[in-house]
């Protein structure tokens, strides 16, 4: 069986679905939706789709799942249209900014009984996969502390923050799914410290740049997340996981595995600066794995459910920071 | 001029010291004092001291220096009585598990105009100091975030802890001084978690042995600290400075220089494994720089400032784990 | 323009080039032949080719290039063909196990003043390049030494082994082309010295096992070379590049980028291990840059004359081990 | 029983043997002699030695041991006397550069019964050794191949080159005692190709700058060894070998363990670019197993012997750069 794709919004990270899309195996690039039609054009000469409006898609026969690259106020929306409408449904992270209204958006999607996968690529990356497989065969023995740091090469547009959620939903949201992947047990509290130290503009819009979180398990694991809006040296994600028995890390990737030498010491190139260079195999590795889930009618590995978990944490880090406590995942979830 | 000591205390880390003040230029060991007579004389049969009292020392013409490496309960009061005796104090951290009590003890040497030092060994670290001297220099301009993982090999016997003072006055302490010397701010607030994930008799003596601390500075600055009293591999003493142009970052020493390519992979030995030798070299020139300030009557790099704030920080922490919230410093100086 | 391709020999590196042409844009395979039916079909259906026989690609208008992949004893022949033919030609190395032969085809594509490139797939890998362009913006300063480790992960089998021309012509012939590549100068004389270490069997057809050159250029540049047939941490490919202000050096590649410590100290997954795997990127811009050459009819980056040098290479080394001296390339050329 | 010392030759290698002397245990420096006298008070002065004549110490009942740190045309009569009065003796490479003459001076000292180690301090340097003991428990296999890596940090003065007698027996003389000490079999073949790269007054003083040279053993072991007298990034010092079935390498050693992440990379800091500094605790080891031979009356691990064959390689060597051939040590001993 052939998966038959549309991919709904030709942005910057629909153009990366599509790219994904063309070099899987089992599945096809029918067709493509975006209001702005030179995008969608894009898409269309870059790999031969079709250019339909989203009713159009919605309606389609020859169409069984759609990607949702439309902006974060859509995607609920979009999400409970094609469930209802049959369609398999893939949509980027977050279900939305309101935790109220991704329930009420799981809840449909349970009650259609649909496929929904929400896209949190990290999981997919081979080298914390292979960090993960190490974990999973009892390689560092049970986990007990997980360190994360994710730093961006530079902040994005104020206006792009204004509309984000800020830090903690837009960027450390990923890390919180990382967390929670690797703890294998479901954070119990959340600490958080956030301040503006990169842009002022940032603070000025009512949101950090800077940010570290503590997150515990009720067995008492934890793990730390770092955070920073600029790393003058390239796009920095790592993640190391301690163990009873031992610890295992991922490293970063720069740009070429070369180094060299000289008066001033040793020198090696900086990280690939981008989330899209970076993350590359694993946008690949994720759309190939929804198109396993749809080929054989499985859950995927990523669900709204975990959408909603992340973006509970991010709330819950923004309200320590509020109020400078504690807080307990139950308040919110 | 040459420093005459007498090392009060003939332990383990009266040892380390002994041996240091053998080799540093400028520096004799005129006398040891303990109950413990084996241990006295195994450090005059080694280093050529002689074995006095206490008292005889307090009292002895040709001493000049003491280093204080007898049970915390005692240092409060030794430091005391030798700056009134007009010796130069050098005391092994801490002063006293007693915060009221370092202050009186500080306040006692400001009015004799007594010369003590505090040991904070992991300040006079080679690589640490190469690490800081880029910082000093500009090289990843200001300061932003400041991370230390410090994680010992194996956790100490029960009763050890019992008299520790607990995690985060035992072993936490050095991080805090090391988070202070490298923030170049203040902390102003602090947050932690803790649990007890290695051994459940440390946490029936009421103390933890996994915990992360969130120090955070007036103008926002960060610092997390990851401590377990577990790890397979060795010693783990890392720290990485994020500035707003750079990072830096000093590495784990191994116990050889050496790699191993097989057909499971590429091996390298584990981390020297207990901080002795770990910290050799620290130890030589924290005792060459105390001569260094007792030699030129100057302020010691490592006062009982330093040993009174990196206690308190230990205070803020255990406050902010009971209490589940954020703690300001000026709660508790 | 769209270069249209057909591949000549459908076997394990035919299908690599398969791949490469389909990913490469400007570029469209259109054609495969080979003898062995089932090898054909599966390039057809991956790829979407005819199956035709070599003489109807011979004489199609429908096809601008072909890539030659069929056994080593056809090369010389196919390519005299098909440049007479007005293709452009893509040759796997060599272009014949006798330099005689291989000079009587460069004069035949000479005087049909036809395309041909040689395939030397090193030269395209990204960290090599990398490596190169460091070189080229005086990064080093002058080469004065390069060395280069190149070590299979097991030998082929010994059948293989008695049609490949011995180890220098088929395995160390791509070190060649690289200290070529890298030295900036032509290569003046050889020292080779080789054993059996590996397998007697080698031995017992006639061939070596393990091997080390030294290459001298006229002005006093150095290269040596060092291989074996046996590596049981994987396919080790490292270059290094002394110049007279630095180094420059290319590390290998891990199947993953992940560290592991525990008890027996710091693990790294072993190197990929096999040419397929670790060359993929190298093997599809090595391709690019052909269809670029055909496309703008310039001359291709490796040529002719480069195959048959790295072949002279072989002979003089061949020539040094038996004959126990320094041999000058121009007893050869 | 302690070993007492007199040195003879109180220059650069003098003093550090005189420090290594002073932090051995079981071992005294009585004496020291030089016509030099500022540099014999100086070792004087630091470690407390007398100054004498060295006919005074020839005669001396209270000096067991010399170190013989004098120029090295007198090394073998200083051998040769020393032995004669009974005293143990540690002399630094060469015995002398005459094979002719250390021959004699061997046949001398076996005739005298006398004890002579020399210098060879890389074995006993803590990495190497600790690569050693890998081999020697089996966990790399059979060796198969050497690979050694040697580079000045710049070259000595034009002065010293010429008496040196050339960069085969002054500097690559360090590489062949490794080789020997690594392969377990000795070397039967020599080929060598060396230049003049760096500075041209060293060519004009007959000697090469750069060099590179394969060692053959009759069972086909092989040994690389690459030395150049200029490398910009600090005193290069690398060991790889690689056995049947894995490979073992020892790292340089970097000035500091730090590392610094900004715009242009990641960068470490250079080597130590001296061997006093870099070979300080291999000194110090390598007095301490010469104490360790003179109290128990052990054969040196370093002896006459492996003095001679190193230069016969040197030797040897030097005939392969001349007449562009392998040469079988059997034509030297």
């Amino acid at each position: 069986m052939t998966v038959r794709f549309a991919i709904l919004g030709a942005g910057r990270i629909g153009q990366v679905h599509a790219g994904a899309i063309a070099s899987v195996p089992g599945a096809t690039l029918v067709a493509v939706a975006d209001p702005m039609e030179a995008a969608a054009n894009h898409i269309r000469d870059t790999f031969g789709a079709e250019v339909r409006s989203i009713d159009a898609i919605e309606g389609a026969n020859d169409i069984d799942a759609v990607v949702i690259c439309t902006p974060t106020d859509t995607h609920a929306d979009l999400i409970e249209r094609f469930v209802t409408a049959g369609k398999a449904v893939f949509c980027e992270k977050p279900v939305d900014l309101s935790l109220a209204r991704v329930k009420a958006c799981l809840k449909h999607v349970e009650a259609a009984k649909g496929t929904l996968m929400v896209g949190f690529q990290r999981r997919f990356d081979p080298d914390f996969n292979a960090l993960k497989a190490e974990i999973d065969r009892g390689r560092i023995g049970p986990v007990e502390m997980v360190t994360l740091t994710s730093r961006d090469p530079g902040p994005p547009p104020v206006d792009y923050i204004k509309r984000s959620g800020g830090i903690f939903r837009d960027m450390t949201i990923h890390d919180f799914d990382v967390a929670r992947w690797l703890l294998g047990e479901e954070v119990s509290h959340v600490m958080a410290a956030a301040s503006n130290l990169v842009d002022p503009e940032i603070g000025q819009a009512g949101d950090f740049d800077s940010a570290n979180v503590i997150l515990t398990t009720a067995s008492g694991k934890q793990c730390t997340i770092t955070n920073t809006r600029r790393a003058s040296y390239g796009y920095d994600q790592r993640i190391e996981v301690h163990g009873a028995s031992g610890s295992v890390s991922a490293e970063n990737t720069h740009t070429a595995r070369i180094e060299i030498a000289d008066a001033n010491g040793y020198h090696r190139p900086p990280l690939l600066n981008f989330f899209m260079s970076r993350y590359t195999a694993a946008y690949a590795a994720e759309i190939a794995a929804f198109v396993d889930c749809v080929s054989n009618a499985t859950t995927p590995p990523t669900t709204g459910h975990d959408g909603m978990m992340a973006l509970a944490l991010a709330d819950a880090a923004l309200l320590s920071v509020a109020e400078g406590r504690r807080v307990a995942l139950s308040e919110l979830i």
